[in-house]
């Protein structure tokens, strides 16, 4: 394992790790003695998808690491098609870097992936945030085909991260120059990228959010097994996964606060990053075992 | 106006301020350079019902204001049937104290209080924060005939505080030790108490509940004329004013934040004074025009 770390994703070297059968792709930035933050990505993001205003000030005292699922940018391997599948393979991730307990920012699917790493092995968290994310059997949940989203996707004049800053803002003037200072940000690194996400990984994706979709017992029931403490953090205009789902995280989960923003989408992480950040750094500067901070 | 401020609504004494017809009795904590922070009541409550652990934190730079609204300890007068004749009388106050501007936080009843405020005289109020409270329209609010209040508003074992103890926390052990400590910190004051509200207090209180429950325009649409930025607070488990109506809050109020606690019920703000105080201090302390801190 090599340690490099440096103070920004937007020029922090994408390093490869090979666990068992895998090769996976991952940045470090900055450092510290605080619990490293392992940051699970969104649907087809990847490496080049985590925003340095948010990656960059949790750098702050804790090394971030950013990491490609199997089958994303520079990983190997296929993308599951379940979110068990991708739990089992930030696992193995952690497992090759030796980190035997971390904490974790969930955006989106790696919301998800992360109340399932959870739920698998639960000492490899600490403390979790889930950003913009949804419980197994939640709802509306990434549906690209309803109307308020397939306008933009299916729109041929938008390419690139101009789709993200449509999909991931809501529609008022504040928020789209909010998405539009983001996708600058993203921009900013021009070096070193990975190739970006596909069809194929796409469908599979889709196909795991599909299945997350089910109940596989009592509705919502798994959550109250999750003890670990949890900041929940949505958009209150989140088109690609509703806001009623980070509600049904915290009706469930027995230990989580949330914190709403207003005039936000599925992205209000990018959109406040400031506050985002601040939250975040409070909350994980909690050694209590309770979430409020 | 006499100007008295102590450290703590433990020992804060009573004083009287006569407005045009009324008098009002009021208490001030704590002082400072910052805007001064007016602290509206909940059902039946009294100067003596706000603890300590939340007022005297939020005295520290600024002077907190505490007051009876008509009819309430006292103050003179009838109590309002309506959340708008409240509000009246909160400005009537707020004249008589010569402040033209200032931040409020209400709670439960009194959070409905600051939004009729809010809407009736917008330059009233610079900060709002919305406890445990509902908007016009709003659902389930304050029906204490349900089995799950009922049980204990009519269990002749339950007497004075211990009631709030059981309504305001949730059922769970944490939370009804958070309750008992509350009730303990309640019962420091000793001396300069307001005489208890009464049965003919409740019946108007509960009069403005169910005309507040009643939509007088399209379903939340007033909200959006309310841009102070706003932080909205509640218990996930909060059996008299339901988390809902603060989910619908943050979704029609154009510029509020959601923050909401786990294990916890109407008294979220006593129950995690220490993180509730926090989150205050550091929204009130922003002077940029948007909600998020």
């Amino acid at each position: 394992m090599s340690i490099v770390t440096t103070a920004s994703n937007t020029t922090a070297p994408t390093q490869l790790l090979r666990v068992k059968d895998h090769t996976y792709a991952y940045r470090r930035i900055g450092g510290g003695f605080r619990r490293p933050l392992l940051c699970l990505q969104h649907f087809t993001g990847t490496l080049d998808n985590w925003d340095p205003a948010v990656t960059d000030p949790l750098g702050d005292g804790r090394e971030v690491i950013l990491f490609d699922s199997a089958g994303i940018g520079r990983s190997s391997g296929e993308v599951p098609t379940t979110v068990a599948g991708m739990a089992a393979h930030a696992l193995n991730f952690l497992d090759g870097l030796c980190v035997t307990s971390c904490d974790v920012l969930g955006f989106s699917l790696g919301g998800m992936v992360a109340q399932q790493m959870a739920l698998d092995r639960p000492s490899s968290i600490r403390r979790m945030l889930l950003v913009g994310t949804a419980p197994r059997g939640g709802e509306d949940i990434m549906h690209l085909e309803k109307p308020s989203l397939a306008r933009y996707l299916g729109d041929p004049a938008l390419k690139g991260y101009s789709v993200l800053q449509r999909i991931f803002f809501a529609p008022t003037a504040s928020s789209q120059a909010a998405g539009g200072a983001f996708i600058e940000r993203l921009a900013q690194r021009t070096d070193d990228l990975d190739p970006a996400s596909g069809p194929a990984v796409a469908a599979a994706q889709i196909a795991a959010f599909r299945e997350w979709e089910q109940s596989t017992e009592d509705r919502f029931s798994a959550l109250k097994r999750i003890h670990h403490p949890t900041l929940v953090v949505n958009g209150i205009h989140d088109e690609m996964i509703p806001v009623s789902n980070s509600y049904r995280l915290v009706e469930n989960l027995p230990n989580a606060v949330l914190l709403a923003y207003p005039d936000s989408g599925h992205g209000s992480l990018f959109q406040f990053h400031d506050s985002f950040t601040r939250h975040a750094a409070a909350f994980l500067a909690s050694d209590t075992p309770f979430a409020p901070y």
